[in-house]
This record gives structure tokens, C-alpha cells and sequence, in this order.
């Protein structure tokens, strides 16, 4: 049987089941019943009846028909996946389909007068969108239902991840799980709540100080958490709990039950308590969400958790320090790598330019997309504490530079040419830290719009990482500093300039973000965020230059931008257990990253006295950390040159 | 009877006319029925029962007790000018009492047991804030009724104003009257509406290309505008009518009604004909809002002349330009005056600083704050088509410029010193445009953080004249812009960065803004929009410096900067009456304001090369615009002193 083949068998046999149960329509959105990032293959049922693998999608069934909405990252992956099969792919602007247009598309069918009752499985959807899609099926005279899974249907499903779950030590996690419960049962009370259950893996994996590897690129473990005023219950496979973690939630008096036995207690044992739980209808799912008591109201609210894990402490910040120094070292010896390909001498008048040097044409031996990011991931591996990449690695070259969610697969691999720019965005897990991190590196002789990117690029990430702020800006109203060079030329880039970064966690965290929509989250001491602004020319080049960065507060006043660079090293906003979220009233970003950032392409004439002199002092910053660490002459003689002060 | 015993004496008839119609409290806003920034002498209940009279506060008055909050500006006048009176001063953040404090308040009087009921005149406040101040009267058990008025008891009331209205010509207008209404019953219907009452003075003139002279400062009239399907009535008293104004509404077919008969016509004439009214809950008086027929629901919008206004066409860009001009004019012959009080050569080594003199110790012969405000004036209404000024200027030197909101009054003036810096924020209304500019002038000897606060206010005036943006942008995506440079040294300041000024209309404009709190109106094509960042160091020195910018489509692409400041002339986003709202998708702000800015108290070493450019870019124009203006040859002079090329 053909993939195609396959798939027609497998929506023929979902309809068979729908009529049984009396649908018309079914929706299977991407989400899981944590609502993260990545999603176990256990849950991947809309890759399983529409055979699309991409990261996101919503296929619905009818009796007669199929579709497939993508946003237009996955257009052409979608229309190739799903030809031949029952389904047509409908070009999406957002990465989920709205409820309305789902619903329209539905009553279109003409089919629904005979059955008018659609299911999605109130399991794997957020309570948010399925109250939109409850509200759009009745205004439409549909009967919504979301307590069926067709995924008995499912023969070869994966098993649930199984993995065991490991203690996060407290040497990196700087607070008991006793200290972090007592804050988040704070919280929840100030809400005017008092339980709730955490059902973000990383926000329960922060919480009880544990860690998993359940989830690609995530350290965490599949789980739910439920926080009682007098007691906490961890819903877990008890078949992931080692002796070890057993004494441990015993000592730290977390109970534990079966992953399945959540939606029962919530519906019986929990259902006479008084209990007034605190839940996020964005990251809960509508099957918890209805299983829930309803003695008192729901209160409804993002998960403290997100919030508490955001503002780090003393050691998650030595942590995520330790881990940059790691990250550094192996990008230094994975750069100094690259250049050794095919070494070049620059041409006379470009001596003096520092920098990377770039090879000649016919070199580079081969290195291509994803032998670079392999060679990148061994020499990350090498490491100490090194446990896994952080996300996939964006390693593009030349126009595939240009395609923001670029990933390199063997039918897309294109070996690296002696010219243009390579746009490489990857990061690690190590046990103490997660790492983030873009360099674009030429390649060789470049055009001159790619210089002018480039640099306007590097302007708009120092300008934004120069910036001193009041405590509780949001990153909003930051988010234009790192526009403003580019915007000149009439560029811009369709992502978000920067994203919290977990501590041995998720390497996005919220909520608070830089980015142009309003995004009321207060940056505050302690907290993570990347710079990464990006310039994309369709069919030429791309180019983003990240750091990741930790907010500190400002105490040097007076002084002029860089120059209180260097004079406090990060000085956490608080100590562990007892935090106070505005400790000062000025902040500004101390880079964690720690790498050097190429030179040679920058036009020397489009750059300020103060953005040279950040440059400067960050890679005299670069040099004395990772040279140490360097042990290989030519290493250690590449890093000098590639860090020499520049104008 | 002094003024305090008056107080207490109307306090007391209040009282009693409270018992006869069974009220326990009554609550006095500072608004009136039109919800403008000026308030006519007629609608100040809150100054009458309090003997208060600031801008902004609100007065309540129990049996027993009586109350005003206020906000900082006026802590101290409010204690000064209720002293005696039964009135205690509540000192408040905002500049409104919030529905809650003042219900906490009345409930603490211990009295409300008795008369459960709480008056607010619906006339005068907004839909909006008596909505508010219902529920939280319900909550707290009381009564909120707003069809009672106590200014029967007023016995020196003053009329309301009745100076005609005259016709504002097509040539300053740039679109008749009908194309307005016929845009104007588009965006209601676009909103599914079908009628409006239009409350806000500055939009009935706008739409009816009409002004007055009613409210100070500010060249409108007492109206308001119904606009229905098939009709369109002017709510006006017919004294204000001269013949010609008759004619010209009957042409354009606008009937008229006396002023005070719009809600008996909303109950009974409106009340059959199946209207769907757009109201606007923030500037529509609740007396109105309750009076709109209930048989369709009311759509709540924005009153869509408050955004059509905003987007100036060809002929109010060129007479704003005009106005530009005459105010520029004035304003060098006033800065060369305030010099020849006393003429100054500066020290050797501060020759090549270019800019203005400023005067020696000893001189300024007798110049005070408010001498100078009544010359500026005087050289203001020697402009042709000088109407007024557009808000009462602010002239602070030294401390008083720390104020932010400071109005010299005979008590506070002050004379000038031959050092330090005056704050001088002023405008006037043309018959073709409105102005306002601030200026920060030196008037002898500086300290060195005066001229490192005047720098760093420059600079974030700078940089955000010079930014370029998408059309759409919102002005807190760029508010940061004006802040980043004192944000360095830890300086900001508590006001926006700017807002919309009008053509020949109100001084503030909106919905768009410069601010950091979240004002999602987009900046489009032919907006005006003030910048005006500032610092103020209390008991020190004030700094702020405003020009009024066009918001022009940015033709020039790949130049940098203030390179394309000279490269188009206002170049108007739309035609009149047919505007398509977004023409170009690129944006940057093109300065109006032609006059100088004081070039000697910056800190050059602070001052990057784009600025610098800019400076002088600026200053050619300034030249080049006012130079054939001026006949004197002092004048001339001084003006190309003060415009010479810096750095």
C-alpha cells in the first residue's frame, strides 16, 4: 500500500467509525493535551489520518470530504504529502484555523442536515478554542461533542513516551520544589483560587525540580499536577519513577497517581472539597477544563508557574552562565572548524577588517546544510553535561537562508558554496542551562545588499541589546529598537525579535517576548530573553544575528550606554525562595552568549561610535571567557583574530 | 461674604435641595455635555460648589460631609482655594476619581443608611463613567440616579455662550460638508449602525466645515450633530445662526433644532424609525446614551469623525504648512526680542556654537514670565489670520520648568534671570492651522546637567523625527524612540510623547498618540503628530522640546535617515474626498514646525552624525521658509545666526 493508500483506508474507516457514533464532522487539530511545544508521537493524530508531518495544521473529516489548513511555511510540504489522498490543503494565513472558518467550511459540505454533530477530542484541544469552536457550531446549528477519540482506530500507534524522569539538583535549580510549591499555592490564593493543575511539562518539571525526555529538544516528562490547599498529586506512568524519585516526591510530599486517573478525581474525589481551581483556558485542555468541579467558579488565568520560572535565580543564572561558556567553546571550535575547510587569505585593503575569515572559491570540501549541523551537534556533545540539542538546527545557505522556518532534510541539503551567507540558529540542552544562538557567517565574497543587511541587521540587535529600561517595560514597547536601522531601508521581518529561554527547560518561554503586537508581560530582573531580528530577501539571502540576554538591573547611572557594559556582572534580581519582583527601577541586558559575531561583512561606514564600541567590548568579553577554555593553537589563534577590536 | 463662606453657604442649599429630592450624596465631574478639554463657564458645577477651580478634580457632597479629589498638579491649589469650606481635598493619582474610591467614600459617610441615593447630573458626565459608577453604586447597596440637576440653586450662572458661528471656507477645508457626512454615514454603516449623535464640538465643526468661538482656546461651537439615514440636524441655538450660516446648512441640507431638544427628539420622534445608533460611550453624556431609542441595540464604537479627522487632505496640509510659516515668523521675531533685552557676546571658544545668544548677567530688563507670554502673543496676533492662541502657553523658567503643567499666574510669575533655561510651550490658532511648539531657550550661563538634560531631550526628539515606519505602526511602537537617550541616565518623564493637533480645531487630537501605554490607532499618511519628549528635575531646571509633525508616505527608499528629509515636500496621503486610508506602506514624519532650536546648550560629544545632519538639515529649511518673511535686518541676522550649521 502506498502512503497515500494508506490514508484513504484510514479516513474511510474514521467515517465508517463517525457514523457509528453519529458525527459529521471530525477536527483534528496539532495540539497535545499539554499544549507545548512539541508534540509525543502518541498524539500526532492529525499526521496519522492526513499523512502531513508538519509542525502545524488542522485537518477536519466529513463524510465526504477532507482538508487540511497549513500557514504557508508548510504549503507545498502539505500539497506533496497529501496527494492522492481524500485530502485538499487549504492555505492557511495563521498557523490554526479559526473556528469560523473551520465551521463554514463544515456547513459547506451540505452534509451536516443528515448529521449534525462534529467532534474534536476534548483531550488534545485548549479549553479557548474549543468554547470558539463550541460558540461557532451552534450559531451554526451544529452539536459540538469532545468526548470521542477515533484513535482506537489507530493500529500502529507509538506508545506513550516512557523514559525515566531524573532530579534536577538544586546546585541548578537554586529553590526547593517545597519553596516553589509554597510561592505557586501564593499565587494561585492571591487569584482568589485555591488549586490548580499545572499541565505545561516544563512548568511541572520547573515545579517539582524534576526533568524528562519525554519530548523532542525538551527536557521534561509527560505528566499532570494537581495543587490542592493540602496536598499535590503528581498524575504520572508510574513506570517513569525510578526508586530514587520516589523517596524524592515522597520527602518533598507530592503523592502520585496514574496519568489516566486525572479526570476522574477531578470529577469525584475532588468534586466536594470547596475547591475554587485556577485554570488557563489557553494551555488546559477542554477535556480538563470540563472535568473540573463546578461547586465554585473556574477562575481563569495563565498558570503562575509561567510566570515564577521566568525570573531566575542566583543559580539558574550560574547555570545558564556555565552552559554559555560550554555553548561558546564548541561554536568557537565549530567556526574555527568551517574556516579550516577551506582557509583564506582576505584581499589586500581587507586585512584589517578582523573578523572571520572566509574561504576561497572551490573550497569547503564537501560541508554541506546538514553535515555542518552534525558536525555542530558532535562538538556540542563533547561538552560537559551536554544532554541534547534544544531545537532543531536552522543551518541555511544563500536563498534557503532566506525561508524563516527553514529545516534542512536530505531532499533539501545543498552543499555550502565559497560565497554568500550561511544563517545558522541552533541551541543546546546541558544539565545546568539552555542555549539560543544565530551567527550568519560569509562564506566568501558577498554582494553588497548582503553587507548592507547584514549590518543594518547587527544595528538593530546592538541598539536593542544597549538599551537601559525602566523595570516593567514590556518588550513591546522595546521591540522597535532593534527595527529602527532597517525600517530606513524599508526592511523588516515577520517574526518577534526575542523570546524568553528556559533553565535546562523550554527554549521558549513566556510570556514575555520583544515583539511589535501588544504584549503586556513586564520585563523584570532575572528574567531571559534573545535579541534576533532578521532580514529575509526571497531568492537571495537571509541574515539573523542572536544573542540571548539576561536582564539585570542597571546600577551604574550616568554613564553612556556600553560603557556600563562591563562594569557589574549579572546581578540576579533575587535569591531563590523569597523573590520581590521590581528590585530596581532600571534595567538593561547583559548578553549570555558567548561568541564571536563576524566582522568582515559589516559596512564600516554605516556604524556609530557606541554600537563599535559594544562590539568591541563584547568580543574583548568573548575572548577572556572562552580562551581559557581553548586548548588547540589554531583554536586559540582563530578566536584572537575573529574578536580583534573592529574601527 | 468671603469666598470660603459663599462655598459654605451654597454647600448648604445643596444639602437642602438634596433632602427634598431624597439624595444622600451627589457627585460633581468636571465634564461637560460635550466631553472637551475646555469646559465653558456654564458647565462648571464642580467650580461653583467647590470654589475650586482646576482642570481637572471632582467634587461630592453628602449630608454631612464634602469632598474633592484632585490630581498632583492641583494638590495645593485645591487645598489653598477650599480652605474653610466644608470641602476636604483627596489627593488622587488620576485625574478622575474612579467609580470605586468615590462609592467607598460616600458608603464610609456612615449616613447613606437614611438615603440610599446618589446623584450625578447625566448631562455631564460620560456613558461610560456613570455605567461605571452604577455598578459599583448597586454593589454597595445604593441608588444612582442622573435626572436630577441642582444648578436651579445657581444663582450667577453664567449664560451659555452665543457667539456666532461662521463658515470655514472649502479652501482651508479641502472637502465640502456633504462628502464629510457622506464618509461619515459610511463608516457608521461600516460599523452596523445606521444614525449617530455626533457630542464632540471639534467633530461637528470639522464635519460641518463650520467654527465658532464658544470654548476657549479651541474654535468650536455648542452643538450637537444627529446624523440619521435620511437626515441630517444640527441641535444648535438659533442665536448663533447669522443668515449666511442658515443658507449654507440649508444647502447642504442640515435642518436645525434648538440646542436643548435632541433628547426629547431621541425619545419620541427618533424613537419609531427603527435607528441603530453608534455611540461612543466615552464622549457621549449618559443622559443622551439613555435617552437613544431602545428598540435596536446600540453599536459602541469610536465616533468615526474623531479618526476621519485626522487624516488631513491636500488643502489643510497647506494651510497648516501657512500657519506653520506665520507661527515661525513670530516666534524668531519673539526670540530675537527676548535677546535684544539684553544683547550677548559669547566667551571666547563658545563663537563657533552657532545658535542663540544668550544674555549677560544683569540684563533681561524686567522680563517675566508672563511679559513675555503677552509679547509672544502680541507677535502672534500681527500674523494675518491670527484667531487666538490654541491653549494657554506654559512659560516656566527654572524651577517653575521642572512643573510640567506650570501656567504662571500673577502670584507665581517670576522674572527672568540672565542664566538657566526658560520652558516655553505655546500655539496659536490661524484661520488656516493650528500650532504648538515648545522651545527651551538659555538665557545666559548653563550647568553642565542642564546641558547634557537639553542633549538628551534633543536626542529623542531627533531620533523620533527621524524614524521610518510601516503605515499602521502605533505610536507606543515608537513611543521608546524619544526615551532611549535619558533612559541612559536613567531620566524619563510622566507624559506622552505626542498626539494630533488639529486644522484650525483642537490643540489635541486623537485617537493616535506617542505613548508608552498601549494606543493600538494606527499612524497613517497626512496625521499630524507632536513630539515632545522632556525632563524635569524638581526645584532644578525643565527641559522639553516640541515640533508638530506631518506623517508622509516615504517615497525614498535605501537612503538613510535624514537623507530623505529634503528629498520630497509633504507629499498629502489622499485627496479630499475620496482617501483610501493606506496609500504607501512606508511612513516617516516630516516637520511642520519651522523655528529654531537652540543649538548652544548642547553637549556636542553627545551628538551622533545623523543628528547633527539633521540639525542643520532642519535648520536650512527653517531659513530658507522664514528668511523672505522678515524685513528687519536684526532679525534677519539673528535668524541666520541661529541656523548655522553645528558640529
Amino acid at each position: 500500500m502506498t502512503k497515500a493508500t494508506e490514508t484513504a483506508a484510514r479516513v474511510a474507516a474514521l467515517r465508517e467509525w463517525m457514523r457509528e457514533q453519529g458525527l459529521g464532522a471530525f477536527i483534528f487539530p496539532s495540539t497535545d493535551p499539554h499544549m507545548g511545544e512539541y508534540v509525543p508521537d502518541y498524539w500526532k493524530a492529525r499526521e496519522w489520518i492526513s499523512g502531513f508531518n508538519g509542525s502545524a495544521g488542522t485537518a477536519v473529516v466529513t463524510l465526504c470530504r477532507a482538508a487540511l489548513w497549513t500557514d504557508s511555511r508548510y504549503w507545498l510540504a502539505a500539497e506533496e504529502q497529501t496527494e492522492g489522498t481524500p485530502f485538499e490543503v487549504i492555505r492557511c494565513r495563521r498557523n490554526v484555523a479559526t473556528a469560523d472558518e473551520l465551521v463554514a467550511w463544515i456547513k459547506g459540505d451540505g452534509t451536516e442536515g443528515d448529521i449534525p454533530a462534529v467532534g474534536i477530542d476534548g483531550w488534545c484541544a485548549p479549553q479557548s478554542y474549543v468554547t470558539g469552536l463550541y460558540d461557532a457550531a451552534s450559531a451554526a446549528g451544529l452539536v459540538l461533542r469532545t468526548d470521542l477519540d477515533p484513535t482506537s482506530l489507530w493500529n500502529d500507534r507509538p506508545p506513550l513516551p516512557d523514559s525515566p524522569i531524573v532530579i534536577h539538583p538544586l546546585e541548578y535549580a537554586g529553590e526547593t520544589a517545597v519553596s516553589k510549591l509554597c510561592r505557586l499555592r501564593e499565587a494561585i490564593v492571591a487569584k482568589g483560587a485555591n488549586a490548580t493543575i499545572v499541565t505545561q511539562l516544563d512548568d511541572i518539571a520547573w515545579t517539582l525540580n524534576l526533568r524528562g525526555t519525554d519530548v523532542h529538544c525538551t527536557p521534561v516528562f509527560v505528566a499532570y499536577l494537581a495543587v490542592l490547599p493540602d496536598e499535590v498529586t503528581l498524575y504520572v506512568d508510574p513506570a517513569k519513577l525510578t526508586p530514587e524519585v520516589e523517596r524524592y516526591l515522597e520527602e518533598i510530599q507530592v503523592r502520585t497517581a496514574p496519568y489516566a486517573a486525572l479526570a476522574n478525581d477531578l470529577r469525584q474525589s475532588y468534586a466536594l472539597r470547596g475547591l475554587r481551581f485556577l485554570l488557563d483556558p489557553d494551555t488546559t485542555n477542554s477535556a480538563i477544563a470540563n472535568a473540573a468541579p463546578v461547586a465554585e467558579p473556574i477562575i481563569e488565568a495563565e498558570c503562575p508557574v509561567a510566570q515564577m520560572k521566568t525570573q531566575k535565580n542566583d543559580a539558574e543564572i550560574r547555570g545558564l552562565q556555565s552552559a554559555m561558556l560550554k555553548d561558546g567553546v564548541a561554536m568557537v571550535r565549530f567556526l574555527h572548524w568551517m574556516e579550516e575547510q577551506a582557509p583564506y587569505n582576505p584581499p589586500v585593503g581587507d586585512e584589517n577588517k578582523g573578523g572571520f575569515h572566509t574561504p576561497p572559491a572551490g573550497g569547503l570540501r564537501g560541508a554541506t546544510e546538514l553535515s555542518i549541523d552534525a558536525k555542530l551537534t558532535a562538538l556540542r556533545a563533547e561538552q560537559p553535561g551536554f544532554r541534547d540539542i534544544s531545537f532543531d538546527t536552522i543551518a541555511g545557505y544563500g536563498t534557503h537562508a532566506a525561508i524563516v522556518h527553514y529545516e534542512a532534510t536530505p531532499e533539501t541539503d545543498i552543499p555550502l558554496e565559497p560565497h554568500g551567507l550561511l544563517l545558522l540558529d541552533s541551541g543546546a540542552q546541558y544539565v545546568d542551562g539552555t542555549t539560543d544562538i544565530t551567527r550568519t557567517i560569509p562564506l566568501g565574497p558577498l554582494t553588497d545588499e548582503e553587507r548592507r543587511d547584514y549590518t543594518l541587521v547587527l544595528k538593530g540587535h546592538l541598539r536593542l541589546a544597549m538599551a537601559v529600561f525602566p523595570a516593567g517595560t514590556s518588550g513591546t514597547q522595546l521591540d522597535v529598537l532593534a527595527r529602527y536601522a532597517m525600517w530606513q531601508d524599508h526592511k523588516n521581518y515577520g517574526h518577534g525579535t526575542g523570546h524568553g529561554v528556559g533553565s535546562y527547560l523550554s527554549v521558549h518561554e513566556g510570556p514575555h517576548q520583544f515583539r511589535m503586537n501588544w504584549m503586556p508581560a513586564p520585563l523584570l530582573p532575572g528574567m531571559t530573553i534573545t535579541i534576533e531580528p532578521g532580514i529575509y530577501i526571497a531568492g537571495s539571502h537571509g541574515v539573523r544575528i542572536e544573542n540571548t540576554m539576561l536582564i539585570v538591573e542597571d546600577d551604574a547611572c550616568g554613564a553612556v550606554g556600553c560603557e556600563r557594559f562591563e562594569a557589574s556582572k549579572a546581578s540576579p534580581a533575587r535569591n531563590g525562595s523569597n523573590p520581590s519582583p521590581i528590585t530596581s527601577s532600571w534595567c538593561r541586558l547583559e548578553p549570555l552568549t558567548l561568541c564571536p559575531i563576524a566582522t568582515t561583512p559589516i559596512v564600516m561606514e554605516m556604524m556609530t561610535a557606541d554600537e563599535l564600541l559594544y562590539i568591541n567590548k563584547y568580543h574583548a568579553r568573548v575572548r577572556e571567557a572562552i580562551m581559557p577554555l581553548l586548548s588547540d593553537p589554531a583554536e586559540r589563534s582563530w578566536l584572537a583574530e575573529a574578536t580583534q577590536p573592529i574601527g
